[in-house]
């Protein structure tokens, strides 16, 4: 269950966390009279990736994650969204791939042979290539997202971007 | 292995890599004859924490996880930092901790009970709190990181963040 959980459940909790900060974002544009697409270009550097890679580069580590893991071919999207409205839908067509996998596919995910494409030759197995690339990759590019929505005044804090922990009650 | 290889390894060689990215702040600074220790304040909006306290944080994040899954007591420090070796200082006391944990210790550590220190009463298993609040809250402040020192100019890429992927060689 445990790479399931990894791929399909928490990273597309996380796209659902990052659609409902493009609302916020939109919305805050919207009570100043400002396009809610400005921020689709907005980067931190000149020479550092705007808000649309950011997003589409989440959604990417999620649907590569999830299809090498579950032993699938993934969807292909051509990165050529240029509006808010298009990125919610780049998130909604990769939760939606995502959403269709099933738990079992998974199964003996870690010991499974994941192809490197930079690297011809070269794989990496699955439990490496989670923890090694997939998680600090996905991460990184979700919390860019925020970071230039946070940067341009957009309300958001540590709620937006972890909103789940499962708990239980403990004897007291 | 796992939890151990989750928390002392890939958190230590995050941790690592944000000791080298300060590193490259300090020689950044240095070559524009500014004063290494202007990054600890920087922030990407005034009501957003500072470079220091993101540094803390993933500190404190690999700190807890790693004590929290391997039922140890962990270590305090007090988020003094002020300077950047300060903070280097910060980061390698926690390698310290994280370095003097042995892989046996962590056996089990996805079922065992974690508390919640601001829900009394209330616990989450290892394997939940480490896939939807340990990691994603690590690798936010390892991110925003660096994102203020990329911000600020320092030339940084995804390879400074994500260092290292285990592979092997594949029949052809």
């Amino acid at each position: 269950m445990s790479y399931y959980e990894d791929t399909v459940v928490q990273m597309g909790r996380t796209l659902r966390n990052l659609r409902a900060m493009l609302d916020k974002a939109a919305e805050f544009a919207g009570a100043r009279g400002a396009e809610a697409d400005c921020f689709v270009g907005f980067s931190l550097h000149p020479d550092m990736r705007p808000f649309a890679f950011q997003i589409q580069a989440a959604c990417d580590a999620a649907k590569f994650a999830a299809a090498r893991l579950a032993g699938v071919e993934p969807p292909k999207n051509p990165d050529t969204e240029k509006t808010l409205d298009e990125l919610r839908a780049r998130i909604d067509a990769t939760l939606a791939f995502l959403d269709g996998l099933e738990a079992a596919q998974f199964d003996g995910a870690g010991e499974r042979e994941v192809p490197i494409s930079f690297l011809p030759g070269k794989a990496a197995y699955g439990a490496d290539y989670l923890r090694e690339f997939v998680l600090p990759n996905f991460y990184f590019h979700s919390a860019m997202a925020y970071a230039l929505l946070r940067q341009a005044g957009v309300s958001l804090g540590k709620r937006d971007f972890i909103t789940h922990l499962t708990l239980h009650d403990v004897a007291s």
